[in-house]
C-alpha cells in the first residue's frame, strides 16, 4: 500500500509524518517539485532583512533527514504534471509514472501575478520561495535601490514594505481594494496607513497595478518592485484529473480532507476549508492551517477517521514593530455573511501605565440578535498575539459577549492591566449591544 | 436610598462606580479605613524595587477625584467596627453610626500572620498596603540589609524575593507546604526552585516558620524578613452581624454576590466564589476577581440582576524575568476534585528558533473520561500571559483536548512558531489520553 504525497512543504510533510506515525508499514513517497522541502515561507522576509542570517535556518528538514527519521521516500525536483486516477498514478515532467493507492494533494499556491505586465523584469520579485528570497536579497545587496514599490497590501506586501524600508528603500504600497490586509475594515486600514506613514511608507489603496515599467510603477519611480498579490491555489493538475473545486476556486474537501475522488485527499494552500462561524467554504491559505489539515489528511490516508472542522480566520503580522492581529469577521464582513454586527473599539494599554504599558487597541464585533462574538482586532507593540488568540478561542466556542466579559484572565503588572483591554472592550460592546 | 460600601479598593470602588453608572439618583457612600483608596496592591513590589518611582503612580483615584467624577461620597480613615442589620446601620470606631439601605461589604483580606511570633519586630514586613511598601522601601534604603528571609512561597512571597534580591539581599524563602505558588504540583515547584537557585535564592519547602528572631529565621541569619503568608479574609464584622461564611472561611455569596442578609452584598477578597470547573466554593483572592465581583455587586445593589458565575483560577507571576502562569487544576488538585487527570508537558519555544524564540514550557491537564481540559501551566520569558489566557478561555468553555488541538491560533515568526506550544502540548495530551 503506497501513500503518495504531492508537495513537500507544510501540508505535505505534515501528512507524511502523521501517516507514518499511525502506520509503520505504509509505503510513503513525497514528490516535491522544488529543490528543498520543509522550509518556513513565513520566515522569508526575515531572511531578506538579515535577521535570519542563513537560509538554512528556515529549513526544518533536509530531504535526507526527513527520509531517515520518518522512513519516507522524499524526491525533490519531482514535478507532477498530471494525475490519472483510474490508473492510480501520477506522471512527472520527465515522463516517469508513479503509482499510488492513496494520494494527498498538497500542491500549495502561488502569487497570482497574472495580469501584471512586466512581472518578469529583473527588478521585479515575489516573496514566495527560498529562491525568491535569495534573489531579492542579492539584488538589495548588489544594487542598493533607493526607491521601491510593493504591489498588494496583504500581510506579505506589508512585511515586504517593512523589509525594503529597513534596507533603506523608500516604499510605496499599491493596493487595488479599499483595504489593507484583505480585511474589509476602513478603520483598520486607516490605522495601518498612519502607522506606515510614520515610517515614510505610502499606502495607496484603490490603485490597481496592471503593468510594471522599467523605472516606475504608476507615477512612482522605482528601482525595485515586490509583487505580493493574493495567493492562487495550485489546482490545475487536480482539476484536470477530475478533482472538484469549490466556489473559492480551491479544492473542495470534506471535514476529513477527502476530495470527491476516492482515496484522494487535499490539504493546505491548494484546498479550501470551512469558516467555523458560518460553515461556509473559505480560502484562507496560511501555514498553520496547512499543517493542521495536512496532519488530518495524513491520518485519514493512513486509515484513521479524523476531522478538520475549519478555521475562524486568525492572523497576525508585524509591521514596523506593531503587531496587527485579526480573527473572525470585521463588521462589514459580518454584515455580508448575514449577521447584524455591533462593534466596540477601545484604546488601552498592554500593561498598567505605571509598568510602562504600550498602547493597545482592541475591537470586538458581535451579533446583535444572539450576542455572540463574530470577530476581533488587536493592535499593539506587545500582547497582540496572546489577546487575538483569546478572541479566537471565544469564536471557536461561540461565546457571547457577556460570557467573554467575565473571563478569568491572568493579571500581574508585568503582563496586563487589572482590567485587560479585552475585557474593557467587551464591557463597551455590551453597552453597544 | 443609600448604598453604603465598606472598603475603598478594588471591589468596593468597582461596586460604587457601577452602581452610580446604573442609577444616577442613588446616594452612594464609601467608607475606607485606610488613608488612601484605589491603589494597585499588585504594583507594590515594583514600587519597592524602584521601577515605579512614586507611590502616587499606583493610585488610580484620590478620594476627591473619585468623589467628584462619580458623585460618590468617599471617606478615608473611616473604620467600621460593627454592622447592625436590623437597624440598617454600621458603627465606626469613633462611635458614629452610618445608615444604609443597601450594603456592599468589600472589606478585603489581610496577610495571615497569626501564629508567627516576632512579626512585630522592626525588621519584619508584610507587603499588603501602600504603607507597608513605604516602610519596606525606606528600610532597604536606610539599612542596606545583606541577608533576608521571605516567609511564604506564594506569588507575593516570590515577588518579594525577587525585589529583595534586586536590592542586593541574599534571600531564603520558607514555605510550610511542599509546593510553591499554592499549587500542588511537584514539577512546577522543582522548576521554580531551580530558577530561584540560578539567582541565588534558596527555596525551603516543608518548613514552617513560627517565630522570627532578631537576627535570624530558623538557622538563616537575616537582617530583613518579609512575611507573605496566605491571605485571610476580613470577615469578622460581617460574621458578627449574622452574615454567613462559607466552608472556605470567606463570606458566602450567591451568583448575584448576595449574602444571606437581604440587601447585603459582598465582593472581593472578603468573599468566596465558585470554581467554574466544579461549581464548588473557592477562596482565591485576586484583584481581577475583586473588580469583576465588585462590578456585579454594585450593579445588583443598584437594582440590576447580574451574575458573577465564578473563576477558573488563573494567575501569573513574574519571577526573575520568567513568567509563571497557571489556570484550573494541577493533576493533584484535579484528582482531589474527583477527576481522573491525564497530563502532558512539553518544552518548546515561544517563537521559531530562527526568530530567537525563548524556551517555553506548557503543561495541560485533562480528564480521562470526558477528555475535557482541567488546567494548564505556561512558563516562559515571553508569551506566558497570552497562552495561559487561551487555556483559561478553553476552561470557561469546557473544551475537550481534541477541540483545543485544532484551534486557529495566530502565527507569524515574530510572535509564535507555526505549531504553537499550546497545540504541541495538546497533541501530546491526546496521545496520553
Amino acid at each position: 500500500m503506497r501513500l503518495l504525497v504531492i508537495g513537500g512543504v507544510a501540508a505535505g510533510l505534515s501528512a507524511a509524518a502523521r501517516a507514518r506515525r499511525l502506520d509503520r508499514s505504509l509505503e510513503i513517497v513525497v514528490l516535491e517539485k522544488g529543490p528543498v522541502i520543509s522550509y518556513s515561507a513565513c520566515g522569508l522576509p526575515y531572511y531578506v532583512e538579515g535577521r535570519v542570517v542563513s537560509a538554512r535556518e528556515l529549513i526544518h528538514y533536509t530531504p535526507e533527514a526527513f527520509a531517515r527519521e520518518r522512513n519516507v521516500a522524499v524526491r525533490t525536483g519531482a514535478k507532477v504534471v498530471s494525475i490519472s486516477h483510474p490508473r492510480r498514478e501520477v506522471s512527472l515532467d520527465t515522463g516517469e509514472r508513479v503509482h499510488y493507492d492513496r494520494l494527498v494533494i498538497a500542491t500549495g499556491a502561488r502569487p497570482d501575478i497574472t495580469g501584471i505586465r512586466g512581472a518578469e523584469l529583473p527588478h521585479v520579485f515575489t516573496l514566495h520561495t527560498l529562491d525568491d528570497a535569495e534573489r531579492l536579497k542579492r539584488f538589495l545587496g548588489d544594487r542598493r535601490p533607493r526607491r521601491g514599490a510593493v504591489v498588494g497590501a496583504g500581510y506579505i506586501g506589508l512585511e515586504a514594505a517593512d523589509v525594503l524600508r529597513r534596507c533603506g528603500v523608500a516604499v510605496t504600497v499599491f493596493e487595488q481594494s479599499a483595504y489593507a490586509l484583505g480585511r474589509d475594515d476602513g478603520e483598520l486600514t486607516d490605522f495601518i496607513r498612519r502607522h506606515l506613514e510614520a515610517f515614510r511608507v505610502e499606502l495607496r489603496t484603490h490603485t490597481r497595478v496592471s503593468a510594471i515599467q522599467e523605472d516606475r510603477v504608476d507615477d512612482v519611480p522605482c528601482e525595485i518592485v515586490v509583487l505580493a498579490p493574493g495567493l492562487r491555489p495550485n489546482v490545475e493538475i487536480a482539476a484536470e484529473a477530475g478533482v472538484e473545486l469549490g466556489p473559492t476556486g480551491a479544492i473542495r474537501v470534506d471535514e476529513r480532507t477527502m476530495t470527491n475522488l476516492s482515496g484522494v485527499f487535499a490539504a493546505g494552500d491548494c484546498a479550501q476549508t470551512a469558516h467555523l462561524l458560518t460553515g461556509r467554504p473559505v480560502y484562507i491559505p496560511l501555514g498553520t492551517t496547512a499543517n493542521k489539515m495536512g496532519r488530518v489528511a495524513g491520518a485519514n490516508a493512513a486509515g484513521a477517521h479524523e476531522r478538520f472542522p475549519g478555521v475562524v480566520g486568525t492572523s497576525i503580522v508585524k509591521i514596523f514593530g506593531l503587531g496587527v492581529a485579526t480573527t473572525g469577521f470585521s463588521a462589514l464582513q459580518a454584515r455580508r455573511e448575514g449577521f447584524s454586527p455591533v462593534t466596540a473599539r477601545i484604546d488601552a494599554y498592554s500593561r498598567p501605565r505605571y509598568f510602562w504599558g504600550k498602547p493597545t487597541t482592541v475591537e470586538l464585533v458581535a451579533d446583535r440578535q444572539s450576542g455572540r462574538l463574530l470577530g476581533g482586532t488587536v493592535i499593539g507593540e506587545e500582547g497582540a498575539a496572546g489577546r487575538i488568540d483569546v478572541i479566537a478561542a471565544a469564536l471557536h466556542n461561540r461565546m457571547r459577549a457577556d460570557e467573554f466579559e467575565q473571563m478569568d484572565l491572568a493579571y500581574a503588572p508585568p503582563f496586563a492591566p487589572v482590567w485587560d483591554p479585552l475585557l474593557v472592550c467587551a464591557q463597551q460592546l455590551l453597552k453597544n449591544l
